[in-house]
Formats: C-alpha cells, structure tokens, sequence
C-alpha cells in the first residue's frame, strides 16, 4: 500500500535532514555563538558552515546579530522557530543515550 | 564559551541526518515496506535506497523480512532500536504543522 508523506513532513524533514544541520540548532540551543565557536564545536569547514547558517537564515531558523563594537561582533542566535526545535533535539538526545556506546 | 558535542548525540545525529533518512524511517513507522512502495513513496532512487537500508540494517534500525513465497517476498521493517524514533518523528511532525504551509 502506498502512504504518500505530507509534504509539511517532507519539507521539514529535507531542511533539518541536511549533514551538519542538526549538530548547528543543537548547539545554537545552548545559546548565542559566534562562528569560530560553531566551526571549532562541530569541526566543520568554514565553507559548509557558512553555507548552512546562510540556509537556516533564509529559512527562518537563524538569525545573525552584529554588534558595533571595535573589532566588530557578529553572533548567530535561534529565532522562535529554531528554538521550537527543542523537544526534537531532547528526544533525539534521549534515543542516542539509549542506543549509542 | 566552546561546549563540546556528547559523542553519542554527535553519532546520532550524523546518521538520522543523512539525507533520505528521516523520509525512510517516518514511512517504516507506518509499518513493514516493500523496496518499491518506499521508491514510490519517497521519490527517490533504487541506488540511494539501497544504501540507505544496507546502513540502516547495519546500524540496528532496519531489518530485512524474506518470505519463501513464490516469487518471493521481501519487506523492511523497523527493528525496537528503529521504532523508538517515533517520538522524534512526531515532534518533526508537529514543529512542520506548525512552521510550513
């Protein structure tokens, strides 16, 4: 029988289904980073993470803070809807302490 | 501040963060499939659905059901280790119900 996937489902799932996305939200759940931080955390190219925050900013789930301070701060923050990942990353952290060494 | 990634969320992470993977999983908790109807179902192709069972019977999540039956029948299904997912995948659900149109 043939179960067709809400396309609601399948959008959500490609974005958060892209290699590094999740380790990026998981990490911007403990609060505000800046990039050097993410690409040291997650050992991440700067090209792939760059390309990934663009992605998350376009969709919604990111934004980029820049402070006017000498030397510039830039910092990338959830918005609502990136914070609202939250139960998906506690469940997903609930299943790797189960069935991960 | 640098906050390390649990290995075991880092694991987990990476491997339901494989592309197609997420789409696999949400159609096998609907219960046991044929490699055609998840084709038909996810769109996606014989080669990438191949590997992506081979991985996931190798991680434990997947199995692969032969009946002797002529021709015979094979259907994958997830194991414990895969249905304890579900979880996850109706928070996915929800935070889609929610952001997407």
């Amino acid at each position: 029988m043939i179960d067709p996937i809400c396309p609601k489902f399948e959008q959500a799932a490609t974005l958060l289904g892209k290699k590094w996305v999740g380790l990026i939200i998981h990490q911007l759940l403990i609060g505000p980073k800046r990039f050097n931080e993410l690409e040291t955390e997650i050992k991440i190219s700067g090209k792939m993470l760059s390309d990934r925050l663009k992605d998350l900013e376009q969709q919604g789930i990111v934004k980029r803070n820049v402070y006017n301070e000498i030397p510039v701060r830039i910092e990338y923050e959830l918005t609502e809807k990136g914070k609202s990942l939250n139960p998906i990353m506690n469940e997903l952290t609930t299943w790797a302490e189960r069935w991960f060494e």
